[in-house]
């Protein structure tokens, strides 16, 4: 199992999800903390709802950035967490935070990296007008949105559509696709070669591949 | 029916996919000219066995990139072209020969632009660790590998796959993809918006959508 501190900024759809798959069981992961930075984010209403434990620490009360994540580290263990899943956490880390917890900090990226990293990842790609964009779940390291890529979803861009509902077919699959590779982790299935991570074989059959997306590696049943 | 010169520079197995669907009546374009920048290269030799006029500029033997592209830009007039088809053709081309045939230059790149541009797209992406590759048919702009895109295919990288077999992978969609892109645009139905292009309905069914990729937008019938 694995013993996570949720790290969210706003909306938390992706981490409603990963509330509901630990409660259904198919996640082996224990939420030990849902932290956020924004008073009055959503996600801390649904923590709150899902009866997890929730802690906001409003980055504008701390002095620099060094001591806000110094404040989050000491949460995080506090609540025995040690591994670290971001869910639109909307603030860079410092190399502090990163070396608590080496190799243990997960992002997903609403693009298909190293395409459009930032801030605005699928405004970006609907500005650029690729055909294809996606997401990516990576290993977080110290440059943003750069890290070793775990599994990566690539959906299209249809004629006509705005950023938003671009973003929605995103989100769809960065639901599946997060989710999955947490399990990858707590399995000990994901094996980090350089910048390579090659995925150990599992017990679980594979899912019916989604229509219209590429999903890579294969989402398994329940996901 | 589009006037076409392609333009090679190697094995032009491209090329050749474009020489196959032409003489079989799938894509509409007569081939006017085949313009490679190598002595020897393999894609001369394909011209010569389909019968299609070929011609060799040498770039070693001229001054400079602008009188290179202006013996081309004459011979590729002189053999009644206008829509300029790159296939593997790796030289930068100037503004002057991109403003000889505005609108009207296409290329494909090994890779999901804007990721890994430039001359190693898919060794690049081999070497990054992506999940998920694949390539883009796009206008010519006098950036490298930036152009409106017409067209994409991403594809998985497999686990332990080397920057070959990917490449492999790829190129398998790369004949797909183009010459669908340039019926497209045969049959008049890319409209430029900005750097989006939309693809007006046409008449032929679609084909049946590849096993383990996306392609978008969805191929038709017979590519």
């Amino acid at each position: 199992m694995l013993n996570a501190a949720i790290l969210a900024s706003g909306n938390g759809s992706n981490a409603q999800r990963m509330f509901d798959l630990t409660a259904a069981g198919t996640l082996s992961m224990n939420i030990r903390l849902v932290l956020c930075n924004r008073p009055g984010a959503r996600v801390l209403e649904r923590a709150r709802q899902a009866g997890l434990p929730s802690l906001c620490l409003d980055h504008t009360t701390f002095p620099d950035r060094e001591h806000f994540d110094r404040a989050m580290i000491a949460a995080i263990r506090e609540a025995g967490a040690d591994t670290i899943v971001l869910a639109g956490f909307m603030r860079m880390l410092t190399p502090e935070f990163l070396h608590a917890f080496p190799g243990r900090v997960i992002n997903i990226h609403p693009a298909l990296l190293p395409s459009f990293p930032g801030v605005h990842g699928s405004a970006d790609a609907n500005a650029y007008g690729v055909k294809i964009s996606g997401c990516t779940v990576h290993f977080v390291d110290e440059i943003m949105d750069h890290g070793a890529v775990i599994a990566q979803a690539a959906v299209p861009h249809l004629d006509g559509e705005d950023a938003d509902a671009l973003q929605q077919r995103i989100h769809t699959m960065e639901h599946r696709i997060y989710p999955q590779a947490l399990q990858w982790l707590a399995e000990n299935r994901l094996v980090l070669e350089g910048r390579h991570i090659r995925l150990l074989p599992g017990n679980r059959p594979l899912a019916t591949p989604p229509d219209n997306a590429l999903v890579w590696p294969p989402l398994e049943a329940g996901f």
